[in-house]
């Protein structure tokens, strides 16, 4: 056991799942701020890696800042066409000189962003109807010193704090699942569906309301019928998703912006609606759970593109979300975690100035039954801190 | 009395005040971040108000989607210099013709960023030390039916919540009061403080740890021991203006990241960090009530430069926080109030699918003793949204 | 016969082939002026035949503005990288509405400049090594007036004149020819011959200096030794080519500006010095005939990304040059013929101001016995202005 | 006398004074490729000026290659407004860091441009009607090895020519003053008259027609008939002007592409059809001596810009200018001479590889009576190559 600053407590108030109003939110991964956050984190992933295989270790960089600006487009039954392209600008600070080597950093960036908007949107078009763009400085110089020898736990930079919390209410399952689902599963059949999915979740009592938003691709829909047809379609099959996750009666609502008198529908060319008016930034959407829940504490921190060897929002944000899944799995009785952990300048990042867990017990169960092996795993966890940094960099974290 | 779906309820869990750690931060007005909420404003009001003068009522647009990317530079004792310039970009979208008219959009966002950056930062140079560029499209055309005759309240055009709560606690006061001091009183007498200044408040218990960052300007620091000076002034400063807030301990640090042996030191020649690495975009700083505030629901929510009339989520932030400060103010026995609302697309904003009190109440005080009262409060407030959005255009409500 | 003002004298001087120095340049279509002339004219002749597809005309536009900003890259033996991508921006203006349809002009232009950068270029990963950005806006609305129905001839709405000689100059074969075929037939064999070649040409008296810089390929080039024999083979290729332009003697130099000792060499990554520190415009380089030639009047015209319905120095630029060339061949007894086409604002452009034909005559043979005929034949040309219009838009005419 | 090969021939056909047809014509400042010349020398000198300061001598920069697009305005009588600003990039390569000091070379860029443009241009708002932007990379690295030590002669990077020629005929003499005395004189006093001005001049034996094209500035243009007004004024003006320089038959025309039946005029808001879709870059408007001539021989070279210390294109085509006005002014006899400066790489550049003069000499003089006198002249001004460099530092000696 190490001497490790955790502490162990009661929530005060109810869990989640027992509060009479729960809302959520997820932007799917073809919405203008998901773009950014996807980007920012592929050239995050992109720059690391290359520093690794240049220097065997991380230099020092930050590419949280994308900005998507909206292009116009003229959608059409069958296929319409992008009238002005969308205008991304990757933005950011890396090291570009590293023992008297230059490291191509902004064309890494370029390719990293190329290959992403390539593999996740196909109905996109890079260099036509989206133009990506770079600026990336130099960091301050101060900031080349944090690092450390290799394989040394590095010193927070910053006093930041970051919130995780298991596990996720059968709103907040339902409300993720439905854009993975119908990203991957649902759209690889129907490619009618475009990237863009939002999903909106609201549960009072025990009636939940999905409201779902479907970017349509045109060249897929021939006509109205078709439309309300690919409407209808996702609705059953997110009805039928959610009943995999909860008893309590759900209602799914799709497009509900439609007129279909007016001839006002949701249809894309590209299957975003970043085509067509909506700008997007990096860390306006998803938080790094994937998920927007207002009933519970959110970081406001953009942890997309951000370091992931000693930026200790980010980090401390992935870690405490690992931590309370972690816990959950192995100790029995918790119905809900909540782990929140606070940085301290000058400290190694795996001796937080406070890692705190708030617990809602099973009924039955004392948090003094549990509290001690609640601690040492919370402390296990801290131990490993630079394994997040590693399975970021590897891709297997996701970050919005 | 109307029919208005107005919950009042205890809170669960102990007021912030009473809770064992608190966390409050805010970033100035010369964070990057904060240039880019205060322009994204300060274009929006431009906007909100040729519009008016124009058309007699507000068009459409929103423009909170301002980047920032950093220059470089070399602060020097005595007066260095900027040697490669702040990038900021200006996006949106607005509506550019109406009534067969063209309105000069990108030239009154121009001239509005120019203004507001002349006005707050002294020692910036626009033209020179940052260059302004913007990139306004033109909306999608099915906004244009949302906004209906003038003086009636318009729908709401999107399922989201906003959240305040009132009163502010020793902390939220301190660390927010600290930096609007430091960047009026105490700046007008003491230039040496740039606009970049960071505070962040921890109390643990009874006692309160306030760190400062202030980026001075080294046109007025000829050396190292000005340096010292100008750092345990603020120290000073700081430390007094917190007992007007407290009877706690209060701890001040001021730029804790200096290291005089190395003469690292948190020098700049424009008074902000943008100038040296630090990118910035709207919405990842301070919520619309001027903080970040861990220790409560906060909204995701980018308000800034969003469009007072319609934008439902800026509207219900700004809305929620004045409701729970009025209602604070106006009626007795309040420990703490938290106020959420809900929107309901398509219904009128001044009636939420839900607006929700949680309150603390003073010892000796029951929640049926005043639920009335809140209630009647809560209600007077909804029907008065319009003057929000009034307030807005006026300069009078900040959002960041 | 038409009652066209047309004058034909004889030339005051010697012809160019009997001057004592005669100087001639070409700068290939790797050559960052290249590129922009190369991409102006591609874009033009997309838009052209997108507005005809649509429209069954071709709409007002220039797109005679592209500007590249050169990149930063480190090539080296066997393969090197780009560091710093090459940005190139479209400018120009284009009709972007017509009869109530939208014409999505700026993603013709991106997808354009990518085909013809994907196929000139093989060394230049367009997306990764080169950003493509466009900044096309609408043209002032006077010009909406400009072309009259379709198949009349277009009245002139400037003044402006072109210039055109047949025939060749030996000197001016050889730089031509030189670039084509280093380009076209020896890269095919020799991919490390890059697309970047600037052939200088000076004739004194009868001693010909041919000096060609060619931007190798480093992927092609393992050592030093390969360098050497890439060099020696292009200046053996070339020395042979010339032989068949010349009886004179011909010295060939190659990449003159490298030292062999310092290690300095013209060894690029993609072929072009665009990849670093050689910005480019357009109309900067070659004129309408593919040179550069100043013992000859030369125009000042910017031809490549001219519309080629009404822009009257592009159409007369290319018109000059063929007359010239087609007189020549159909009239006996010309040394030197220079045409000279001056435009009236509002006539017909078929109808110049004054067409000038300025000739120097093969020994025996006077003016007065073939100035009917060139006459004639000027006419002709003149009749079948629309001709070039077409053939630029096919293709069938280089612009530089 | 040095042995510079320096030749003196006559020229080959009559004096442009004495041709049956003659253009001319000059871009006024206020024309869109002028202002992108202005700009580019104006930072070009900036730059020198600062490595003078800094260093003692001028370190390597080309910044040659600013391009300007379009804005978009509604100018109106009384006074009208820019809806889309015009975008300024200002493009090149400068030294950044020399003994290890960092050089400001990009916002020294900005403040150059700002100062020339708000002195130039009263009718422009900078920052709001106008965005600069800027894009200097570092140039190879090679180039720094050229320039040797201070007060060497440096040598000859390129192999480029100038050309140059003295007298002006009176037509080039009236075009040229018309511009400068309406852009300094007559705007003084007649506010209306806006920068961009841009006069044709075309003679035909001993009729001048001057066309001119004046931007109108609409705040100083309250209706019609004052427009009406202010055309005539402009008229007579000229016309009284060009009698100062000849005794041939004048015409002068103003504005003739206006329609007053279609309102269709030449008022602007700013001065600079530049606000409204004419794009602009350097080098494509007049030549180094301030005007386009057909009739004579020309450089393709962008002079504005280049590094007056070795950029042989600039330094021979201003040098080529200066030695044919000293040789006119010096030696009687002259009727036309014509200087042309070949470079030779590697040799100092007051060694040219030919200095060519060809003369067309007043009746009665002989080339052989004033052969010697004429190459001693040039002798001494190419001994005074270097100050060249100084003038254009100094800002005596305008480059378009």
């Amino acid at each position: 056991m190490t001497d490790r600053n955790i502490h162990v407590q009661p929530a005060t108030g109810h869990a989640v799942e027992d509060q009479s109003v729960e809302i959520v939110e997820r932007k799917g991964i073809g919405h203008p701020d998901s773009i950014c956050d996807g980007i920012a984190e592929t050239v995050s992933r992109a720059l690391a890696q290359e520093y690794i295989d240049r220097f065997g270790e991380v230099l020092h960089y930050n590419t949280d800042e994308t900005q998507l600006v909206a292009g116009t487009a003229a959608p059409a039954f069958g296929g319409g066409e992008v009238l002005e392209p969308i205008y991304l600008l990757i933005v950011g600070r890396a090291t570009k000189t590293f023992g008297g080597e230059r490291i191509p950093t902004e064309t890494i960036a370029l390719e990293a962003a190329r290959e992403y908007l390539d593999e996740q949107f196909p109905f996109l078009d890079v260099g036509k109807d989206v133009i990506v763009d770079v600026r990336l400085g130099e960091g301050s110089g101060d900031l080349q010193e944090v690092f450390g020898e290799e394989a040394t736990v590095p010193m927070a930079n910053d006093t930041s704090y970051g919130v995780g919390h298991a596990p996720l209410t059968e709103t907040e399952q339902i409300v993720h699942e439905t854009e993975r689902s119908l990203n991957e599963e649902y759209a690889a059949d129907n490619p009618v569906v475009g990237q863009d999915v939002k999903v909106m979740g609201k549960r009072e009592g025990d009636h939940v309301d999905v409201t779902v938003a479907v970017a349509m691709v045109d060249r897929h829909v021939p006509d109205m019928d078709a439309y309300r047809d690919a409407v209808e379609g996702v609705r059953e099959y997110v009805a039928d998703l959610a009943t995999e996750y909860t008893d309590r009666e759900v209602t799914v609502h799709v497009n509900t912006a439609d007129d279909y008198d007016e001839g006002s529908i949701y249809l894309t060319t590209t299957g975003t609606s970043a085509e067509q008016g909506d700008d997007g930034s990096v860390g306006r959407g998803n938080r790094a759970n994937g998920l927007i829940t207002p009933n519970r504490p959110m970081s406001m921190e953009a942890t997309s593109g951000k370091n992931p060897v000693n930026h200790i929002g980010k980090i401390y944000n992935l870690l405490s979300t690992e931590i309370a899944e972690s816990v959950v799995s192995e100790v029995d009785g918790i119905k809900q975690l909540q782990v929140r952990l606070l940085s301290q300048i000058g400290s190694p990042i795996d001796d937080p100035h406070v890692a705190d867990a708030e617990l809602v017990t099973e009924p039955g169960v004392a948090i003094e039954d549990i509290e001690a092996e609640v601690r040492a795993a919370v402390d296990d966890e801290l131990a490993d801190v630079t394994g997040v940094t590693k399975r970021v960099i590897d891709g297997q974290l996701s970050t919005f």
